[in-house]
């Protein structure tokens, strides 16, 4: 193999979801298809790399700086969503269920991997929540412990300054068949039941 | 999401093995690294996008044409094995078992894709194994369907100008359990049986 395409392959395989056999595979593809994926892939990593920042209000990725949520003027100011990471902001921005804030904590609160409440934007976050105009801090965190534990925390730091704290709904997936799902998810969702409203008078 | 990094993220999700999900987890990684993976993959794909070249002798990937394999003076030129794809090429060098010469056929023969045998490198390889020094093709074809069918139409013109043509062995993989084959390698393995040298006098 040659260095250059070595290079490449070792570079691509350090990518999540990656390993050495499927790089290989994309470097094949990249050479074969080199006008239509192999440039412009160059090129879109050139214009990605000088153009993306962090925003340094909410820590989301963009093209600037503070980033076009923040800046977006149709958005909630009383609203902050609290997301660990950039990409749970791409999946809620992609359901257009939410018109405020965000707020990207850049990680959660793990013992077993050594991050405390110093290794997240949380005083940030603090800060921005004791803004006068925040009336509400959602916490859109996982449903797993260590996301839990992260929820609790802030919402006792949260509480502390007076503000409203709310987290997401367990319950159902949309579309998911009950014979599939664990027993916390069905317990969850049996728990917050909800009367249904009739539809004939 | 700034356009620079959807542009990416859509470049990215058209390689195998990739999605639009494990494509926006690449970006991120990619943009949490910028100094270590971002910037050094930029380069290795500006590298590879100049260096590259398809050998015009055998269908190999390299930086140069000839193919490093092609004018290496100590590989055997009595010998040529067939493959279908240059991963097929890549992983049979990373066994170090084989010194001869390759040929990449760019595809297998198959009517359901309508692949007839004008669209692979089969006429140049006919001419090269009419070459006087080749007395051997190995034809390192898949065990599927349509790699047994081009096996065979090879080894019927290969035959007609009177080159010897063997195909790889078929049996049980190298630590692979009994139990989990499938019956069509396992009557394969039976049928060709080999008798065990006794270690003891």
């Amino acid at each position: 193999m040659a260095p250059e395409i070595e290079r490449l392959v070792n570079l691509l395989a350090k990518l999540p979801g990656l390993g050495p056999r499927s790089a290989r595979r994309a470097v094949l593809a990249l050479i074969r298809r080199r006008e239509t994926l192999l440039s412009p892939l160059a090129r879109a990593i050139n214009d990605a790399s000088n153009a993306v920042r962090i925003c340094s209000v909410c820590g989301n990725i963009d093209g600037r700086d503070p980033c076009t949520i923040c800046v977006d003027h149709r958005r909630d100011n009383t609203l902050i969503c609290v997301v660990e990471d950039v990409s749970d902001l791409w999946a809620l921005e992609r359901t257009h269920a939410f018109r405020g804030r965000y707020h990207v904590l850049g990680g959660i609160l793990s013992a077993l991997d050594g991050v405390g409440p110093e290794d997240l934007c949380i005083p940030k976050l603090i800060k921005r929540a004791g803004d006068l105009e925040v009336s509400e801090v959602i916490l859109a965190l996982s449903a797993t412990v260590d996301g839990q534990t992260t929820a609790y925390y802030l919402a006792d730091k949260l509480a502390n300054i007076g503000i409203s704290v709310s987290g997401l709904a367990h319950g159902i997936p949309v579309g998911g068949e009950l014979d599939y799902l664990d027993e916390g998810t069905l317990s969850a969702a049996l728990k917050a039941r909800r009367g249904l409203e009739s539809k004939g008078g």
